[in-house]
């Protein structure tokens, strides 16, 4: 392993340190490597080196490169200067992805409290985005965030269909960033259909940190469950962005949306209470789903069924040779609700 | 184990079902045992097998007597009666607890799906509470309720102080019963400061039960941290109603609440926010803040510690003299906010 | 689920229960089911209640028909009685596998201590062998049996080609049975090449069983470890008899020897080393390894290579197009060493 | 975290490469660490990247101090090369152990295949001792080791009661490797009554290193269960030299020896058989033991009872009171047996 820090803004003391796998012949694989970038917290007053090294050392672990941003804090935390640190250290990895040998498509973002604050923006906000977020107890709501740094922004209303893919975790006795910003981004987050996982742990000390006893050590009480998070998001991130397989990395197995709903034509994978509420397509399938379910109608089994995939109602009912035909005719109708 | 089954109503087919472990002399620290009450899902339709004795297993396995309730289903299905037969399940184990060797204070409800609505409204209305609820990919909300029994309430509205704990899981992409209604449980809790724990995993199908290899030859598609919820639960239960212990069980670790900001009198274990919201509080604690903050007041503090117990304050603040003197007086100050 | 008791023998107090899950028509694939036949320890003095039915409780969560043999102890703890017990128990299970919903060939022994020297006969000596074994800290030497049951055989010298697959666990510091007793019983295992798995963890009392809180209530001392063989030897199970799948048991992924070194005839898949001691094949071979490493020869690498088997050193070496040839060749030449 | 590379032969290409967790005011209770020194394996041909880095950031993540030795392979591999690398590298730990924050009494040597036979040697031979051995499908045995390397010693006859603690591991199905190595190593560590922990997995390859998919996708099969030993060898580590804590390292919780039977005096420790077996201390015990079984004798009960201590045995008997005045008794007689 190899180390690279470089400065990005001396002025404001802010630096990005590469902590990088070499590979070599006997990985012949694994040319490229997933990354991480991780934004360890401290209420934008320091950057804890509790949630630096350590994080970095699980995700090498797994293979990842990674890589800490020390980004503006205290006199320096004005925004959005810690967004142009994060977008200044998204563009330096790039740059250097072939020498550091980094999939530029599959960089995540790790932060934690206030670092989970920037990683939410960089989710939702950033013109660099990455291609997932991994958000520690992470500060969200505008208010929060700004009792922190008075010019932060709220990330709720940022939230969009652009947001990646979120991974969240925090505990329900946090005393000093309330659970309420992590029940209000799953809210939003699922308000967008964006592919997230969260675990809000029975009770813990704020800035637990990958839990080892080394960082228990200091005083973090935690709930026997929280250690959990550095392997479940490690698997998450298998089903969202692939794993190291035999020949290259594997295609993931999980898509940021549950359904195409939105997407600007429909498809026999939209849902069917979706498909029935635009009069265009319920018109082509009623006469199917009539049939199938006669002498009942759609609307009595509507309460049931309505979150399902037209494909799986389908196939459910043997109708496997309708999907084709359907989808043929469904591909043709745009999508109106979608502007 | 010896099993009793008991009927419950004869004309809606409602029956008891106990697994009970006998003990024995090997067993000299427990006399009694906590208990689950399993409530399987069937979206009011039928009580599914997959949600009852394999979810029996896993709890006994724990040390726990596993029950099983088969409530209305299907034309029985007109509430009150589902949560009336909880009720008279309730009513039976308390009347058999010295039998069956049970703590009446710890019996804890576990639904699915549509059992996740009936053990859910256990936790809220019930006049028989458990002393904790799991609560698996549940039905909540009222639409979705009535989805499946046109009768049935919702969930939201009646969560309060009263509400037991709760642990809650689901899976992202569940298109049967949408985690919308696991996030509003969440959010409802958290309004009323009721202790619980949460775990949405990434994707996976509606009806995991306790994600073993026997569920899903079954074709349930789940992500690989789905059957962690089963040990999590069993931890979560230990730090809520205590564990088998040397002597006898042990104390829990987790309160029901985070902290007492709605007891009817103030405490230094109030959060310092709240205090400082009250008049008659405040103007007891801002000389000693005053004085630990120079030149700075509270105010320039607040928004990093208003979560943090007065208590937790002082202690870092090297004022462990002042807790009890404060706490004196605060104790005498009703709590005016709580009606 | 539903409980049978049989007694097999009135006077000297032996009795079979079975815990059988009813399936049904939620489980349409799981047709029958595996089945473990736990032996509890207790010194052949009593059988012990800690590792009856906890235990069951851990393979009926794993979908196995658990079925208990309290077998002949204290003055009926006289030689074969317990063994006779044992046989018995296995004909009244096939006899009864229709009606329980068994797979007579996967029927799972697992003991503990005393019973874990009855599991180990059955594994090595019994008439009705069970298809893989579980010893939990198991008596295994002549010397230690007899301090228990002085009729009772070794096992050790009993270990042959025909013994089923065992896996095996115990603690370091066990001052009830040592654990030469295991470490043994590896080597004789190794020996015959029988597929096992084995666990000696760092300290622990004697009699942990399944490890629960409930069961280290009773002043087990365990390290962290000891729990871990309940789950790890129902996924060993899974590679040695097959999992529940889609649409029946999937195949093992195991053998029961890591090579044919001993069967009739040879073939590319016995080791190079075995194949190069015997003149015939060695005469066969010679040619093409000394093709493949020239100006090497097969001595100068066999150091490195004498277990690997022939098919993987010719694929390694790019000669797939000998592995039919030569096979074909071996598959003539009786395995002179095998009597 | 900072990188340390010291060259310590120029000629035989052998480095040091230290990573160094720098620590600071967030950790103020660890003020030292302890650390692993990590000998990859590679046949002694060469030293193999895939158990170099990712085995130091398994224990990087567990606050060990990671350092990687390269040691003498191929034609520099003439014993004692590598032996007197290690001896080098433990000097040179131990001169920067200040610098490095690491305490010197609690290094422990991580060695794979063929640099599990350098660590099994430094836990036997070496001047340097560490506290504990992790051995991966180590070369243990003499035949084994030549075939490698022909000068290269055979282990098993340097275990003696000096040998460190050792935690092993492998798979059955190692083909490289035999399981034999492993097997005979146990048999010498408890002849000599070693603190071990060993795990022997069904089936896999040789080479898993720490089994992550990075380093499986070379096409490195294992079974389900490999993975674990990286997290159980860090608590196995825990048991054995302690772990972080509140204030300072804690206290180990498990000893070399199972118990004092080869210390110089005898003690209430020792175990009752052994104890029984010296003449001297028979007469001592054997009126207090009739006394407790009467009207059964000693010899009755030895069987059962002969590897508890005798302390044990008292405690259970309800003797608490003679204990120490055995003890003072037993303290007094020399241990003929040990020389």
């Amino acid at each position: 392993m190899i180390t690279k820090r470089i400065t990005i803004s001396e002025e404001r003391d802010v630096t990005l340190t590469a902590y990088l796998f070499e590979g070599g012949w006997e990985f012949p694989n694994i040319l490229k490597r997933p990354a991480v970038l991780i934004l360890p917290g401290g209420g934008y007053q320091y950057c804890s080196d509790r949630e630096a090294d350590p994080v970095a050392f699980a995700y090498l672990k797994a293979g990842y490169q990674a890589i800490i941003l020390r980004y503006s804090v205290n006199d320096n935390a004005v925004w959005p200067n810690q967004l142009n640190d994060y977008e200044q250290a998204m563009e330096l990895i790039k740059e250097h992805a072939d020498e550091w040998n980094i999939f530029t498509d599959k960089i995540v973002v790790v932060g934690f409290s206030a670092g989970g604050h920037l990683a939410a923006c960089a989710a939702t906000m950033a013109k660099n985005r990455p291609v997932a977020a991994v958000l520690g107890y992470p500060v969200i709501k505008g208010d929060c965030a700004k009792s922190y740094c008075p010019t932060a922004p709220d990330v709720i209303e940022a939230v969009d269909r652009n947001t990646c893919p979120c991974f969240v975790f925090a505990t329900r006795t946090d005393n000093v960033v309330p659970i309420q910003n992590t029940l209000d981004m799953m809210q939003a987050l699922n308000r967008y259909d964006i592919a997230f996982e969260s675990h809000i742990y029975g009770y813990g000390s704020h800035g637990s940190s990958i839990a080892t006893s080394e960082v228990r050590a200091q005083g973090v009480e935690i709930c026997s469950r929280i250690p959990q998070w550095v392997d479940n998001s490690i698997e998450w991130l298998k089903d969202m962005i692939g794993d190291f397989d035999k020949k290259a990395m594997s295609q993931p197995v999980c898509n940021r949306y549950a359904n195409p709903n939105r997407a600007p034509y429909l498809s026999v994978d939209c849902t069917i209470g979706y498909l029935m509420e635009l009069e265009e397509s319920a018109s082509v399938l009623r006469p199917v789903l009539d049939s199938i379910w006669s002498p009942m109608s759609y609307e009595d089994m509507a309460g049931n069924i309505d979150n399902m995939k037209l494909k799986e109602i389908l196939g459910y009912s043997g109708r496997d040779e309708d999907i084709v035909r359907l989808d043929q005719k469904l591909c043709l109708i745009p999508n109106s609700k979608v502007n």
